[in-house]
Order: C-alpha cells, then structure tokens, then sequence
C-alpha cells in the first residue's frame, strides 16, 4: 500500500505585524518575532482556480434547499471560504446562522433613504452573532484534538462558547469571570450550558490575561477575541447578506464597533468575495461606537494620524464598551481599503434609534441600536447618500437587554430623554373605559399615555 | 367587461359544538346556538383532488430554496394548508418558522431510546412558538381590514402579537394587563414594539372578560386563544418537524400542554397530512403537564370519563398554569384519535429535564422541559418503547426565563433539589490556580465546586 499523501492546506496563520507565517494547525495567538496579533490567510489564488465566481454563486445557492448536513449552516454553507482545511465531519454546527434580512420602510422613511435593511443576527441559536465564530472556533479545536476551551467574558461569548462547547462528547469549556461584577442574566447561559464557571476576586483584564499566560503552558483553546479562527465564521455575514441579495452589493454596510473583531471579519469577507470574482464590488463599511467608547470614530476624524486608546465612559451599549479595541489595525485596514469610515452615536442617539427599530417588531439590542444611530448620523452629515441602499448588521436579541428597553420607556436612562415613550396606560377595570382608549385611538389623537 | 366571479372559499368557521357553519371572513370567536368553541376547517377533498401526496411534498420540498417572499418562511411554505383564501400579498411574516430539530444523543442515552430529537421553536423571531399563530392572525387580520387586535395575555403571546401588529401599517395592537402582576421582563417586547398597553386593577380572568365584551360592540380582532385561526398557522409544527424528518413520520411527538391549543394545532396538521396522503401513519401525541396543573393527565388516567377542571397549583412551567384549559376538548380529540395520551410532571422533574436538555448546549423553557420530563416518565413507565422515535416540542427559549435557570442551579427553587446543578467555582486570582483546577478536570475528577 501507497501511504495516503497528506493533503496540502488551503490555510495557514501569518502575523499581521510582520508577516511571519504559521501552520494553522499549530494552538497559537500571537506571533513570536513581533506583538502582533494573528489571522487567518487561505490560498485564494486556489480557491479561485478551482471555480469562478458564477460557479460560487450556483454552488452557493445550490445548498438553500439543505433539509440537513452541515450545509445547512449560514457558516458551513460557506465551507470552502471559511475553514477549507476542516472535514465537514468535525463540524460542530447547530446550524446556526439563516438569519433574517428585514427591510425597513421606517428607517427609510426617517432617513429619506431609497433602501435600509437589518440583518438580525440576534435570531441565531444563543440570540448573538457569536454563534457564527463559535462555531468555527469549537470545530477547529475539535479537529485539532482539544479537550478544554476556554474564554473570559461577560456575555455574549462565553454564552455561545459554553453551547458549542456543550455538543462535543469529552470537550468542556471553561468560563473565567471577575467575581461579583455579573448580573443572573449574563452567568445564565455558560452556568446551563453545564461550562466550568471561574470567578475569580480581580477585574475583567486580570481574567484575561491570566487565562492567556495558563494558555501557554497547558492545551487549552483560548476563544476569546484573539482567536482568530473565530473570524473566519464571522465572515459569513458578509456571504450571507450578499446571498440574502441575490449576490448584488448594497452601497453601505453598518456593523457596531467594540473590541473591532467583526466589521474586520466582515470586510475580510467582502473581500474573498471580490478576489474570487462571486461580487463585483465591494460595500463601503461604516463602524458606528459609542460616544463613551470611540477611539476609532476620532482616529477617523483625525485622518488616522496616530493610533488612537481612550478610557471608556459608561454606556448602554455595554458589549462595546471598549477604549482600546483588540482588532484596532485590522478594523482601519478594513473600513479604509472599502472607503468607508467610523461615527459614534450618543447616548441619546443610540436608545432613540433603538425605540425607532424596536416599534417595527424588530426587536434589537443597544449595541445594534448603535449601527442604526450611526446609520441616522451619517446618513444626516451627507456621508450616506439618499440613493443608496444600506444593511445595517443588529448583533444580538432585545430579549437580552429587557431592562434597558423598560428604563428607557420608563424614563429612567440617566442622561436620556424618552423620545419615543412607551408608557403603560392605566384606566378602570371597565369594558367603557377600554371602549373608549379605542376610540381615541382611532379618532386620530394621541393614545392616553400616563402611569407606569 | 363581465365581472370576475367571487371565488368559492376553501375554508369557513365550523362550531366544535354543534357543527354549525359560518364564514371564515366573519369576525367571531363563538356560536350562536351554543357555547362551542370555533374552529377553521379547511375543504381537504378540493386540497385532494389539486394534489396526490408526492406532488404536495414537491411543492413543499420546492420551496425550501427561496431566498425571500412569503414561502421562505416555515408557516406559509404550507401556505394552501394554512389559509388558503389568503392572498400572499396580505401575508405578515419576518419570516418565522424554519427552527432546529436538534438529535439529542444525551437523552437517548438518559432515557435508552433509539431517537429522540427536540424542535426547537424558541428559535422564532419573539423566540416562542406564539410567532406561528400570529403570522396567520395577523395577516388575517390584515385581509379583513381591520385597524385593531387586541389580547390580553402576560407572556409570550403578547409579545409575539405586539411584533407582528407593528409590522402593518395603520395597525395597532392592544395589550390588556392585570396591575402590578407583571414583570418588567414580560413587559419590554409589547411595550417595545410600540402596542398600546393597558393595566387594569383587576385580576387576569377579568381583562380577557372586558376584552371580550369590548369586541361584540367594537372592530377589534381578538388574538387570545379563543381566535381560530392562530391555530392554522401553528399546525406548521406539525407540517416542519415531518419536513424535517424527510416526511418519515416519527413515532412520538412531544407537547407541553397548558390551554391545549398548540397540542391541538399540532394534531390537526398531523391529520391533514394523513388526509391529503402527504404521510402514511399520523405519530402518536403525549402531552405534557405540570402536575401542579394537570386536568388532561388526570382525564387520561380516568379514561376520559368526564371533563375534569381542577384549581391550578403554581408551577415553574407558569406559561402552562391553567386548569381548565381552552382547547380541552380539541386536544382530547386529537390525542385520543392518535393512540396516544397526556402525563404530567412534578417540580423537580422538570427542572433537572431542563437541566439536562440545557447542558447540551440547547437552551430550554420551563414549559418546554416539562415535555422532556414527560417523555421520561412516559418511558420510563413503558408507555413509548426503546425502538420509537421521538420529536419533543421546545416551545420558548431559555433566555426568556433566566432566573428559573440561576435559582435552579444555585439550590433556590423551594421544594426542588438541584441534582444537576452546576455551580461557579471561585478561587484565587492565579493562573496557578486555573491550571489546578483544569487538571482536576482532566484527572477524570470531578472539578471542585462550591461558592456561588
């Protein structure tokens, strides 16, 4: 018997400092000459030679109708362009992904603006866009063998980890948080997921850093955002939305910026699609922050003179409350090279905007409340054009965040007007007086809003 | 120019009671001649002679691919079995349906049983099974013109009415609250999506009342369980999970049941596909009860020998606390037509099903775990054997329900002992630590738990 060639990879990792290149199947995050962070390169040029951009598209489409298998997957129906390396058969998927792209007359109407529409991935399995990277992430470690992965964080991340990690027969995932400073809500999913939940008496950056260095010495997979496998999954929001379009590019693509790790895996993937000939051309990127936290809406500003860290102010917007985001470079790299730019939103902006959505039946969280402020902002300064068709990406459910919606209607946001109140009507317990909030209603006038 | 003749309907109102007729394009919600409840009935021997059986699963397999428009969704993909004298432009949708059916390898092994797989419909648009019944609510609300639909409900039901009203322009929903019952969290998806919501200082009995009595005198459409055709659009459970499953009926299906009508929803569809030849054998259903409230399990062991109401005991599983439920006739007919039966669950049974399902990376109700408990029970008790094959219907997402996870796991819930609880582990902020406690792990030990 002939010994099976071992097949040549489709990717590796390389530096984003230095260049230096790394196998991909090698359990690393920094590179060892430089600071750099890592990411992952494929052999587009391969890629390429193996199909042109029409038989993309038909392969692509071809998998919609998917009743199960990993194509099913709004991630692995992009297999070849997320992880080519990965067998389908170490996939562990959901599926996830398949989320709904709303068209927004509201927004429209608001903006004066020919077409706006939302990509919610809220709507996937644990109500985040993380599920996308997770599922990467989880695969990969699977393929590579690992029995432990681990992530320190507060919300959305440790609750995708901890549901992928949950799949896999003899993985487990480990959880490591600062002691006291997370609510029920954010420990409810890795604590059902059945993750190994570490609290530990320091802050947030102690836990991460204390994660990396038991990273180096013992073989755990570190999913938090300087896993750059996480990435490639991501990047099947900008497939999706492009397919969703029937492959024909929007003008404006919105993304919330925090620590910078998606609208980065967004462009990258924008970018695969123009390389190999599926688009034609690539959307302009817009990153909205928060007032409290936008080092990169004022590098923006400043023409990206230097490279900007600020400490950041409290927001609702709290997933990207981030001063000095992890993915910095590659979020510049991305915006500039699509000619897009940063905005930041203010407090007001961003829980106004999220009332606007929420009133379609949208039902979003701040942070994507944030990408609509943005929109609003940009679209207001001249930015945006009124021609000009926009997707607006929402990273997680309202569900998530029902307190901020109830203090906003409330009007208990400290700092912010409720605008576009909500208020809870209290009349008698009468068939007339509900009778009669009827009629108001339809005589055109205002709703009796008082109470609480 | 000759008129264009109306078309004869498919579908009109018939009283479960009496058998009476009466237009489907009719407002009503009850019969004249006697208490009966209404429901929709479809003309299945026109359906027939459209269609043999494979030429409906083509139509429907067909349309799994679309990309947009009324028939991606995973009620109106059904649509001439939903309501079809409704035009697709009327219809209403996010899209919504289209959700997991997850293989649960742990419960097969948990309970010895071939396959057993869980529909997970807490992963719709409101993230419960309610979006099913008011995409078909609405739109026909819409169809008939109407400006106002109202409900009078504290959860899921509310929410997911409130999400689809906002969607129509020139509608309005109308939410009817008992005062000072609700919690903020059951309050933030009405109140988000912009419906009008009413308190009133009475009990929760009493506002469905008034609502009633508001809706003889006035053109409101009522959404409450009472409406007919909500129940069209959640047979699509029914129509997915055998979609799903490649129209190879499972042996089982598993339903939580509170006022019964999602259990009836379910048969009725199964037995439409029996009908129209689109499946050859219709599953057995078991319903699920809370034995807090469990007047169907307990009718079950009296071989249906009366009706029987009870005074329903609180329940973690709150959604399905009703003992005396609407659709009790309805559901009857349907699970006694099928060969199957009704259980019920105590407490703790409950919550470690839910514990167990949720430690598998999918993230369950309540009200959902108490059909996995009853599938446990009803295995355990022989009543499903170790060759059936099982789906079990997950009716709402665990992040709707946090605090029932944390109380759980942290040994809060009165009378219930957290056999599978999963609690934080605190230590010191030392990556020595961490790694003591990883090998721990790998040790094949258990990891040391404790604190909270």
């Amino acid at each position: 018997m002939t010994p099976t060639p071992t097949p040549r990879p489709y990717s590796g990792l390389r530096c984003i400092g230095c260049g230096r290149a790394f196998p991909l199947a090698e359990i690393r995050y920094e590179c060892d000459a430089c600071p750099g962070l890592l990411e992952v390169v494929h052999d587009l040029d391969r890629l390429k030679a193996e199909r042109d951009g029409a038989a993309w598209r038909i392969l692509f489409d071809s998998r919609l109708a998917e009743r199960g298998g990993p194509h099913k997957s709004g991630v692995w129906r992009y297999h070849e362009l997320v992880l080519p390396d990965l067998p389908l058969d170490r996939i562990v998927s959901k599926p996830e992904g398949n989320t709904n792209l709303y068209r927004s007359p509201r927004l429209e109407g608001e903006s004066r603006t020919r077409e706006v529409r939302l990509k919610h991935e809220g709507e996937n399995p644990t109500l985040s866009f993380k599920d996308r990277g997770m599922t990467a992430g989880v695969s990969w470690a699977r393929h590579l063998g690992v029995a432990q992965v681990a992530c320190a964080s507060t919300g959305d991340t440790s609750a995708a980890m901890a549901a992928y990690a949950a799949q896999v027969d003899g993985m487990r995932g480990v959880v490591v948080l600062p002691r006291g400073r997370i609510s029920v809500e954010q420990l409810s999913q890795p604590i059902a997921s059945g993750c190994l939940t570490v609290s530990l008496p320091t802050d947030f950056d102690t836990c991460i850093r204390l994660l990396r260095e038991v990273g180096r010495k013992r073989p755990i997979y570190l999913l938090n955002s300087v896993n750059p496998v996480r990435i490639e999954g991501q990047k099947s929001i900008a497939y999706e939305i492009l397919q969703d379009l029937g492959w024909n590019p929007p003008d404006w693509i919105v993304v919330p910026v925090g620590n910078a790790g998606n609208i980065s895996a967004i462009g990258k993937g924008l970018f695969d699609l123009k390389t190999l000939g599926v688009i034609d051309r690539v959307p302009r990127l817009l990153g909205a922050q928060a007032e409290a936290a936008a080092p990169l809406a004022r590098a923006h500003r400043e023409g990206y003179a230097s490279r900007v860290r600020v400490r950041a102010g409290d927001t609702v917007a709290s997933a990207i409350r981030i001063g000095d985001p992890v993915s910095y470079d590659k979020a510049v790299a991305a915006v500039r090279r699509s000619g897009g730019a940063f905005v930041s939103a203010t407090e007001q902006e961003i829980m106004d905007a999220k009332a606007l959505v929420d009133a379609t039946g949208v039902y979003i969280c701040p942070n994507s409340a944030t990408a609509v402020a943005g929109f609003l902002k940009a679209r207001a300064e001249g930015t945006i054009g009124e021609d000009d068709t926009i997707v607006i990406v929402a990273t997680a459910h309202g569900c998530k965040f029902s307190q901020a919606t109830i203090d906003y209607h409330g009007g208990r946001l400290a700092g912010v007007v409720p605008r576009l109140a909500n208020r809870v009507v209290e009349i008698d317990a009468e068939a007339a007086a509900i009778e009669r909030l009827l009629t108001d209603g339809e005589a055109g006038g205002p709703a009796r809003r008082g109470g609480a």
